[in-house]
């Protein structure tokens, strides 16, 4: 029943704002959390609200194209970029947007890409069975204009093969999986190795 | 009935006060968090004490003058700087003032103002729907005497537009909201913000 | 009872986990926990999932060649390491794989050894029993191929003394002890000593 | 009743150590804890064992000169830096030894002062009801003799005034007040000054 497809998405969402919380990555009203439903419909954190706390009003349904299923639900601004992920990506099932130091601070010094080369944990990201491979997360500028900074994100995603996540300058990352535990997963590794650059600059050149 | 507010004050005070302590925001005694109540009166944590661990004790009712409505209550004394708040901005129903090391640390390396820009969690403060602006925190001495401080503080504000906070050097932040969620919303982003700016010093010029 | 044995060796693995998992050692699914077992036999996490939140299925049996005892069990690839610990060392009673970020950043950036001296928690390591000897880590490049990365470590054991621990660059840590206390505290002292050394490194030369 | 007044110390003990343990300070079996009881008389940690979990059993009674009051009860080596604070000091009614990577990383790059200055927290410290003042912490080289090192500890005491606390190199930090509330508080706020200033040292001179 769809309903009951809601409720678990709903839960999902929850625990993954629990733990989220506990590392710190959703700090205030920052970051958002989704799954996609059948019928191209998406379960997503309501506009506001604190990801770490959120009960069954704090989730609410959109279509693919962002727009609020139910009168009254007030998507937030960033619903857009889940829904352009879901889009774009058949295979994903669960896209987790996260708000770390370490994500903060080096998308600020970063150019157009933060790669990520020689750390175990690549392995958590497809077609990346060894750990001499390199991920290239693309750095997009920050916009409040959601449709504009959509359309770079999927010029950069037209132009070539990329990781399933991206930074956003000063604003955090985006991560996807197949489902919420491999989002779950991706974002972990990637806020690891994250927190590793950021270590690893400080001991200096 | 006024008890009644009291006691949900009271209540949403402790448990303010034990999010703080789970960031490390309320070492040892430092810290003080308080809640506008109907009919001039402020309910705030009383003198001494962790903030962390406050029972029903822990909490009294000060005018907005900061001397205690009940005989024999202790009122810190950095009442005075909350009561301050309160005069001067109706609209503010809760304050907060947190200890963390990056609140710390940046400010004792300050000028008068710290400056945070590019953030995107800069959307929790008023009047800034945008990440392109900028919040200046007024930076101030510390001073025992807070009557004295109290009056640089409001002679900051009759100078032009100033943000729902302030840091005291090397003595922490105050942030203040509509309401207890407001402040912690907005004490939660500026630590984090601060939190970036200390990771992006240490990175170097 | 074997399975009694089994039962109360999983048990151990899944608390240890969650013990990594509150430090960040034991990130996206990285990390690996085993215990020995009678009869040749060792209790190992399995491939895949997440160390922190090991239910019963998460812990199979595996033989000192690191095959699976049971159909159908998938063993990691790391478990070859687990199982040459066992093999050269009688006394191992239980193996440590934990990812933290001081043992990734400071492996990559170290030679063959770091070196951990003038630190009381060095009394944690076997024939240590004073402040002012000093512990020794072998540091080995990382390898997808376990069987020819175990040969490069037996070749290190048998050139000298060695202590019961070792970085792989990138990669993390591996310690173990007599039983699942001591390679806990084992473990726990060697990330402390290592968090001190980034710090140090911080500071400058 | 003795047996009650060693129950209710037990019992603080523990419960001081579950806290010290969550921010870190007692890894491994480092750190030790201990309470002044009647008739010259201490309930102190046991040797060995890991100070996050400790039960009733890792709680002994040793005299003044640290010798075990009942049979077979192992006191730890540090036993007499505590009891060598409660014959100096009358008022000290409970004693904490800590083992944070900010005591330990900075102890081992002072001279034989750490000093803190300048921070709101010091109002923690006997005397200094301002934040002008400041608390020079003394530092002593470790030593596994443990006599001799109270020899010289007590020889700086002799020299002049001296605050409730030293460091030993790169081993951590001794913290003591009336009981245990007060001496739990200076050490959280010595700990917080000391990451402060860890924080400040990575910025540069």
């Amino acid at each position: 029943m769809p309903e009951d497809e809601f409720a678990r998405a709903a839960a999902a969402i929850a625990a993954a704002g629990r733990r989220l919380d506990r590392f710190g990555w959703v700090p205030a009203t920052a970051g958002n959390i989704s799954v996609r439903l059948a019928g191209d419909r998406v379960a997503i954190t309501r506009s506001g609200g604190h990801k770490g706390f959120l009960g069954p009003e704090g989730v609410i349904q959109v279509g693919l194209d962002g727009a609020a299923r139910r009168a009254g639900d007030r998507p937030s601004a960033e619903t857009g970029l889940h829904c352009g992920i879901y889009r774009r990506h058949p295979g994903a099932g669960a896209v987790l947007h996260g708000h770390s130091v370490p994500a903060t601070v080096l998308s600020r010094l970063a150019g157009e890409t933060i790669t990520l080369a020689g750390y175990e944990l690549l392995k958590a990201f497809p077609g990346l069975p060894t750990h001499e491979a390199a991920v290239a997360l693309p750095v997009f500028d920050n916009d409040q204009d959601i449709g504009r900074l959509q359309a770079r994100i999927e010029a950069r995603w037209e132009a070539g093969p990329a990781p399933p996540g991206y930074l956003l300058r000063g604003h955090g990352i985006y991560v996807w999986g197949a489902d919420m535990p491999q989002a779950l997963l991706r974002l972990e590794a990637v806020e690891f190795m994250l927190r590793c650059e950021l270590e690893a600059r400080r001991l200096g050149p």
